[in-house]
């Protein structure tokens, strides 16, 4: 991976940091990445993460997986139970003939669709949940084993569980015979793509593993004490300096659709790691070039709160543009779409300079398993250094706990003080 | 539609609006009402946006896709050209055994892929572009006549075109006497969901035009000038408010995935509308029940910076969730998905008013064209409002065109001084 920070700097930007800054940050680094060092050498809870790559046994994986040769794998999980494996299997099987979807969310509409679309006899279902208890996913892991059982599939022949040691869906697979992975020790869902937790349908739809981890991997090498040598803590320390500095929000723009859904991935893992204590960076999820027909012009002349990540791997397959006597598009035909694209990207980075706004330029090689598995790698160890240098607990999301509690009230699934709160909302309706 | 700013005030959330603060606002509302109500009765540009459910003809949209009976359509366009129209068929047409793409990006892999899926023989091709001059759409359409041609199919015969009075797309329209649709006078992309920049690929997949439309009329009818009789002015009003008080971020969070582009469409048109003189609320794109598990940790304990807006029709369909033995989910046998979903917006809702962060909730009867309809009109109109009462102007988008300038210039398509900009990058680059 490889990180460009010229456009944060004070003398590009406003706000922006300036070289003294950086070098004082830097002495920070050095502090934090003790303090990682030690966590990952203890396999201390969270610091855990970044020991997957090496952990991770790709072989025992593939074993799961073997003898199954689905149309389709559902993913039946929620949050970091579904997203790094989405992200994975967008950005390096698109191209598969086996489609990867997600069942990660409880609308009736959607679910019904989805069962009534799917080839349920050739469709094999990965159901994550690290505790066993997550309401939704097991909600709609009861609702599509009925849909099985209704269409005469033996959905136990079809099962492949993800989970703790313990817990519903523990004992679920072992009353059932079904093929059971383990979650790694020690790692919150969001930090868990490069595990059994986000490569179960990757393996399925032969996505190289070996390539994810090796990438991986080389995140892990190149983690050192200072920011000017390793691009996961420049990013991760110049995200934190510059939300010091007033930009409160991380808007993270791919340039490739393949990583669409890496945004999303990300802005759980910025979301969840670092929103406590009334601080965190706020992560929005765009799309270039396609957002600057949406969102640029609230980049460019909105409020001066925004750090802009751009995201492009360096090489593109090709797809020319035909030549034209369209009038005013000659200059186009005879051209790429990606040398469109590329232009698009340099002209927003320049032009968020140009108008004095923060941006940092993110690139992979290629979109190739050992660049992904690299750039997941990256910015998961810059999200943990940001969480060492603004001082929070980056593996916890204490503040999600009462809205569990309140749902499960109402749905009569125990006593809860907070559903009560629910049941006297103030109100002022205008309708 | 209807509005419940309940947990907007400042007795239950910080930032917050007073009732005192309310109603000094609601004279500025009348105020605003008045111009609104001016621009509107002179077809002004960008008011006349609010006249497109009265004027829109839904019989020659569908008289101009009479005829054709295909398996899926493709709309070639970028930011308002492609939201809208997205918008509309995955509310309403998701169960159409019509397929509707977007080509709204120029990603050669993803092109090339979606090229190779479509069934491009049965295939209609709807390019919109009011300016006929947008070079990511030129360009993809470029590329998809060429992938037609080259698989026999005669393009001509499958292409509509959505564009202004002349330029390049209108030329090529007369020239291949392609059925052409005129963009509406006066109104900018993200504010044209309700005319034929939004509504042609709705026909084609049997969306209910009058519905929509009907619905659009419902809120123009109901435009008043007190926040306190239209939702849409309560939400709009209840917006800037917040923003003024500190929520420069609204993340906009529909519990039902077939509002999961309205939240897009949204965000652009927010971000459009009103970023801009330094200010602006950042639009964020959420998704209930999914992000509860991704955001809610950050917007119930990060910054104080945030309104979230939450939307659901009142009714949904069924999706029984199957009596169980499985431990602890019991209470969840018997009851429906969309039981749990609602218990999961209500509770989230609860959960920021229990943490003092404000929300706003917004809700449908149901998924149905009527309703759809209002949603978008009242929003539209909510987002008119509200650029009065910042003082901007709404209607335009002068930020983003020196990004396109500087991209035209690198494809050495005419002198710009901004591509200059481009290649003389600042770069501090860490690999």
């Amino acid at each position: 991976m490889r990180v460009d920070i010229g456009n944060a700097l004070a003398s590009e930007a406003d706000p922006g940091i300036t070289r003294d800054a950086l070098d004082a940050l830097d002495e920070r680094v050095a502090d934090a990445r003790d303090r990682i060092a030690n966590g990952m050498a203890d396999d201390e809870f969270g610091y855990a993460a970044l020991n997957l790559p090496e952990r991770t046994d790709a072989d025992k994986i593939e074993a799961a997986v073997e003898g199954f040769d689905p149309e389709a794998v559902l993913t039946v999980g929620i949050g970091g139970s579904a997203l790094g494996a989405v992200t994975i299997t967008e950005a390096l099987a698109s191209d598969s003939p086996i489609d990867h979807y997600a069942l990660d969310n409880v609308d009736p509409a959607h679910v019904d669709r989805l069962l009534d679309d799917l080839p349920l006899a050739e469709t094999v279902v990965h159901v994550v949940s690290r505790s066993g208890t997550t309401a939704e996913t097991l909600a709609n892991f009861l609702v599509v084993r009925d849909a099985m059982d209704a269409a005469g599939v033996d959905w136990a022949d079809q099962t492949v569980v993800t989970t703790g040691e313990s817990g519903p869906l523990r004992d679920l697979a072992e009353s059932e015979g079904l093929p059971a992975l383990d979650v790694p020790d020690g790692v919150p869902g969001r930090f868990s793509a490069l595990s059994t937790v986000g490569l179960v349908p990757a393996a399925m739809m032969d996505v190289d593993l070996d390539g994810l981890l090796a990438g991986g991997r080389a995140g892990a090498d190149a983690l050192s004490d200072s920011l000017y040598d390793c691009p996961a803590y420049a990013y991760g320390a110049v995200a934190y300096a510059l939300d010091e500095r007033g930009a409160s929000v991380n808007a993270m723009m791919p340039y490739v659709e393949g990583l669409e859904s890496f945004a999303e991935w990300f802005a759980q893992l910025w979301a969840e790691s670092l929103g406590k204590g009334g601080g965190g960076q706020t992560p929005v999820r765009a799309l270039g070039a396609t957002d600057q027909h949406s969102q640029l012009q609230l980049y460019r002349a909105g409020p001066r709160d925004k750090l802009v990540t751009v995201v492009r791997p360096r090489e593109r397959p090709d797809c020319p543009i035909p030549e034209t006597d369209v009038a005013d598009f000659e200059y186009l035909g005879g051209q790429d779409l990606g040398t469109l694209l590329d232009a698009e990207f340099e002209a927003t980075e320049a032009s968020l300079a140009a108008a004095d706004r923060p941006s940092v330029r993110v690139e992979l090689d290629r979109m190739d398993a050992e660049s992904v598995g690299r750039l997941l790698f990256d910015v998961e160890a810059a999200c943990i250094l940001a969480g060492e240098l603004y001082g929070v607990e980056t593996f916890t999301q204490p503040a999600v706990e009462w809205g569990k509690n309140a749902a499960r009230g109402l749905l009569d699934g125990g006593d809860f003080a907070e559903a009560e709160a629910v049941r006297e909302k103030t109100k002022l309706v205008v309708e």
